[in-house]
């Protein structure tokens, strides 16, 4: 009888797949592998003892409304955190501007649900967040790709993609997943200024931005926006009534296991979302909800971003000189100011999908590029590398094992320079 | 800039809307009104402190991966229970057949996202749950209601709906939604011989199941499926391979503030919303799955039922009891063996909904029946009825008051038998 159910979701699922990736990654579950393939945050600095206290606290105080349903726009205290938090950032959200996500996964689905019919057309960046194509192709998306270099989306390639007519563009301004690459001030202007010019809006997903190591703080697409409304008058109705949904995490700050995130965008949004996030899981977890306002409400937050941050800039650090040392010539690598990740290039005739296998052989994972192309013929020459989540050490001997097969792998496959026979003369 | 997003998402939420009921039920937040209109567990009955001990002893103990990501379809551990669990229900299905769901609701989205294009029909109870109508709206689904009576739905009128063609019919076999029905045994054989011969998949909704107060247990439609699938043949290769996906859900049993529900279905389904769910939220909350198995794992849940059972006995009583006190002649309502609700019908001029403002200034509520069907002109003389909220004292003090608002209403607005007049002879 499951052929019953296969016949009904064929044509749906053919889109959502990517297991390929699943696949891959399964090779990669070996207890003296150094992975540098997930996406996590690092174990060892989870808040636990904070989470504890404020678990007691919640339960003997508020245990009954910290169980029962909620309203599904979230918690409100919750919401209020959050805009005073964003205000630092130049963001002056309101409540009414703010609703909780189950992780920012959750909001770029029900940006999906709100936005995308089938065929529609979704400016991206290339490479981009593999997890945002995993939602959006339900919907049948289809993808406008526009590359990133070291200063992140090239805007001097964005005015043919947005003639096209994507229903928005998809931009990660900050460290970008997988790029680590951070989109430059200059072009952060460009961006909102053809969003306007063209009258396409923006999705701006910012998971890592509070975790910067290095330089200054860029203003967010949607601070920049907002001023621009200002500016030409537009905005006659408080500040969020712009172009551009901001979204935002706890799980790079506090823990991912909470499945907490939020979107910031005009009321008028908000509400369409809260209406379509009524369907989708009525609202998330009051309980996570409640324990996390319990945990920052009273400064925490910002001390214990420092801590990642000092600890993150330190692995990244690590990561950037391993690779220098260990990394054969022909390679190069992003230098990444902040988040969790870094991405490496190879020479172009290698695939690093294939050599998984061989990386593995020498215990060392990462995941091949091509996972973040809407295009999986692309980006066969490239791979993203975790360097939260395993200690300095670690990272460094993964590194070296990894240049290595790169090394053994050139040495066995290095096209020949063939000699060009010279041509008879006819 | 916000009519830029209206025009993006107008077509879409036309149909996710029924916005209409979150405005009537905007009168009903007032302190001193009696509200049977939502759909609460008793708050009292929580388990605050089993669920402060199971916390604190889980943060010190896996503190790390609690709050960590994990695997899409769900904690392992929680998914062993829950079979466990279900065996006594007659559904014997493995850990693969599970996968862990952010309430039920997420798991009537990820239907949606999987088996349902625009158009597309589905096979309802009229009356039936909102929530699902308002996750599958989002899909553009239309549907093919079938009455329910006393008990349940009518299978005498399935076989032409089935004729026309359904994607698949959606049952709530157990103390419906509205309607508190309990669909009797020979129509539960009845459904799945029907399924099975038309080729129509049922998704068996029960998050009640396990309330019953009064009467035997009967089977659910998947394991009489099963059993089916297997006398004829169908079944090669274990027990979980029928035509039924199956929704379970903690939010009535221990805590609906955890979202933590659960679909059971064959693996190749599970495999596919596995994958859905990865792009809707990644998977559910960590720290809440480990959070309920630390509750549940040594029989706490058993003894706690039998005290959710008891206490919602007693209040259905006394509801049952205040109805027959206080009601007015022309008005019935169904005498639910379990879960949170029943159903009650004004006569057939009364419109529940236009009557809403007057019960509000009696002091209670409900929420009128259209609420629950796929065409609002339907189910005007009809309202649904929780009793799991409020206490005994309140219970009969609202139906009292309901009683009466009742009585003016039809004092005021009876249509008066008009004495025809005599026809004038010719």
């Amino acid at each position: 009888m499951a052929t019953l159910w296969k016949s009904r979701y064929a044509q749906r699922t053919q889109r959502m797949g990517r297991s390929i990736i699943r696949e891959l990654l399964k090779f990669t579950a070996q207890p003296d592998l150094i992975s540098f393939a997930g996406g996590l945050p690092a174990p060892e600095l989870f808040p636990t003892e904070r989470c504890q206290e404020a678990a007691c606290r919640l339960l003997s105080e508020h245990g009954a409304q910290a169980l029962q349903y909620g309203a599904s726009e979230g918690f409100p205290p919750l919401r209020q955190f959050i805009c005073d938090q964003m205000s630092r950032y130049g963001i002056y959200a309101q409540p009414d501007n703010v609703v909780i996500t189950s992780g920012s996964q959750q909001a770029l689905d029900a940006i999906g649900k709100l936005l995308i019919n089938p065929g529609d057309r979704i400016l991206i960046e290339e490479p981009t967040y593999l997890g945002a194509l995993q939602a959006w192709n339900a919907y049948q998306a289809d993808y406008i790709p526009v590359p990133i270099d070291d200063d992140g989306l090239c805007t001097d390639k964005l005015e043919p993609a947005l003639r096209s007519g994507p229903k928005f563009m998809y931009v990660l301004p900050n460290f970008q997943n997988p790029g680590g690459t951070t989109l430059a001030l200059s072009r952060r202007h460009d961006v909102v200024a053809l969003s306007n010019r063209y009258g396409i809006p923006i999705v701006e997903d910012d998971p890592y931005g509070a975790l910067r190591f290095t330089g200054e703080h860029l203003p967010p697409l949607v601070a920049l926006d907002a001023n621009l409304q200002a500016t030409v008058g537009l905005n006659g109705h408080g500040y969020m009534e712009g172009n551009v949904i901001y979204l935002g995490t706890f799980s790079k700050t506090l823990a991912p296991g909470l499945r907490l995130g939020w979107m910031v965008a005009p009321v008028e949004v908000i509400d369409q979302v809260v209406m379509a996030k009524q369907g989708m899981d009525l609202h998330t977890s009051t309980f996570t909800q409640m324990l996390a306002y319990e945990m920052v409400k009273d400064g925490f937050l910002d001390d214990h971003i420092r801590l990642i941050r000092k600890v993150y800039g330190e692995r990244r650090q690590v990561m950037l000189d391993a690779l220098q040392r260990y990394f054969p010539e022909g390679c190069s690598w992003t230098r990444p100011d902040g988040g969790l990740f870094l991405w490496a290039r190879v020479p172009d005739w290698m695939d690093t999908a294939d050599m998984l296998q061989e990386a593995v052989r020498f215990k060392v994972a990462y995941v091949p590029g091509f996972a973040f192309y809407s295009d999986p013929n692309r980006g066969r020459n490239t791979m993203r590398l975790n360097f939260s989540c395993e200690q300095p050490e670690k990272i460094e001997e993964g590194i070296r094992r990894l240049g290595k097969m790169l090394e053994q792998h050139m040495a066995d496959h290095l096209p020949k320079v063939v000699a060009v026979p010279a041509t008879v003369p006819g």
